[in-house]
């Protein structure tokens, strides 16, 4: 009997975040491929399987893309039940469109489990609705990993037509500011640089377009998973966050 | 003591998509204030709460806005836990942001409970991977409902780059094809039209972007939640979407 293959969604990186189908495949894998930033919280649903880091480490390149096709394709062949957790939405920057091709040639049945992506859920828990009656409605989505990836859609789009979330921009933050500013967005638009969103480690950090660039980002939260999100959007943060935060005051009050 | 407001994502139709919080939240609710489109599954899950239907029903318009704001500060300076149980995302096109803007304003604790996107999950669930290595790395979410709130985006972004997907556009998706072939868009870009996603009654259309106007709607389908994708990775739908279906041989192969 051939097994299947389900490519999950973890969400943005708080377990509770899971949908409940994500939660069900993992207490079913036999196995569970998953990557970097996966909470250990989210594994533990995984009572009866093997867990297997298939992510990259800062500095190194880990595991190869195709030996991760390999390995799903191979276990699904053994009759097992795989699942490949792949952080916020599988389909969403992170080459789970591969992986789903890769299984489709090898004839393995599988499934997608969408998840929730950061690109939405880091803004709404910084207090930014990405759509906002009279401020904007849409958003685009774009990787900051290469200018190639996010150059030809950040140099046409008009300024304020959506709302701009840069994924994995923290460190072309000043070029991609720079780009938008030379697209003609005003140097005044509200944007925002939020690491580690959903977490206990999460940080924030919104000003004004110009400024993004220069904007300091201190040791202890540089590495953390990250966007960035440029738009009148972002000024209701400030309106918003401090009794966003207030979430705490439910789960002191009794059950979480 | 002060209740709590919980603005809920429901995700895009199938229960199983709600987050793990958010069927805790439903869970440990005593009123919950939904949409249409929210499952009656997912309803269940609020076991002890009064279920109250706030949402637009076709052709007429329901309970105001403000309304929905006025009963979530009430309820909550009754102590209650309220859960506003929104389709999707809160904050995609949910209003979601005018409702948190609401309880900020009335000092009422609240929190963002974020869901599962039908603009990402939709496409993934027919086989398309919104952003795809070698085709694009970004996808444009905007609003099909007035032409003022897709023009200004659909008539700048650069053909192909990024994926669009359009949002309640079944009924403009001739002038939004058209708005699209006129910015330069290719003839023959591959476009989808994907109803009822994840649900047992999902419909989909696939074809060129020339073709997207007229393309003809089944009368049962019609009233559907939907979206419209477009671009180069909806050609991934053929590869990708009959093995996706798949997923019924596990179900039916054991535990669900």
């Amino acid at each position: 009997m051939t097994g299947f293959v389900s490519l999950v969604g973890a969400g943005p990186g708080d377990p509770d975040l899971l949908t409940l189908k994500a939660a069900r495949r993992l207490a079913e894998a036999d196995l569970v491929l998953y990557d970097g930033l996966v909470s250990t919280e989210a594994l533990k649903l995984a009572a009866k399987a093997h867990c297997f880091f298939v992510g990259k480490r800062a500095g190194r390149h880990g595991i190869q893309q195709e030996e991760i096709h390999a390995l799903m394709i191979k276990e699904a062949r053994r009759g097992r039940r795989v699942v490949r957790l792949k952080c916020g939405d599988p389909f969403v920057l992170g080459r789970g469109g591969e992986e789903a091709l890769a299984l489709a040639e090898a004839r393995i049945p599988f499934e997608v489990v969408p998840g929730v992506s950061a690109a939405v859920a880091a803004p709404a828990l910084a207090g930014i609705p990405v759509t906002h009656r009279g401020a904007t409605s849409g958003f685009l989505v774009v990787s900051g990993h290469a200018e190639s990836a996010y150059r030809p859609a950040l140099a046409s789009l008009a300024p304020n037509a959506a709302t701009v979330v840069i994924l994995m921009g923290l460190s072309a933050r000043a070029p991609i500011s720079g780009l938008l500013l030379e697209r003609g967005w005003a140097r005044e638009t509200p944007a925002a640089i939020l690491l580690g969103a959903s977490t206990s480690s999460a940080w924030t950090w919104t000003g004004f377009l110009v400024d993004l660039g220069a904007a300091e980002i201190p040791n202890e939260v540089r590495d953390l998973p990250g966007c960035l999100c440029v738009g009148e959007v972002v000024s209701l943060a400030g309106r918003l966050a401090s009794l966003i935060s207030q979430e705490s005051a439910w789960r002191r009050s009794g059950t979480r």
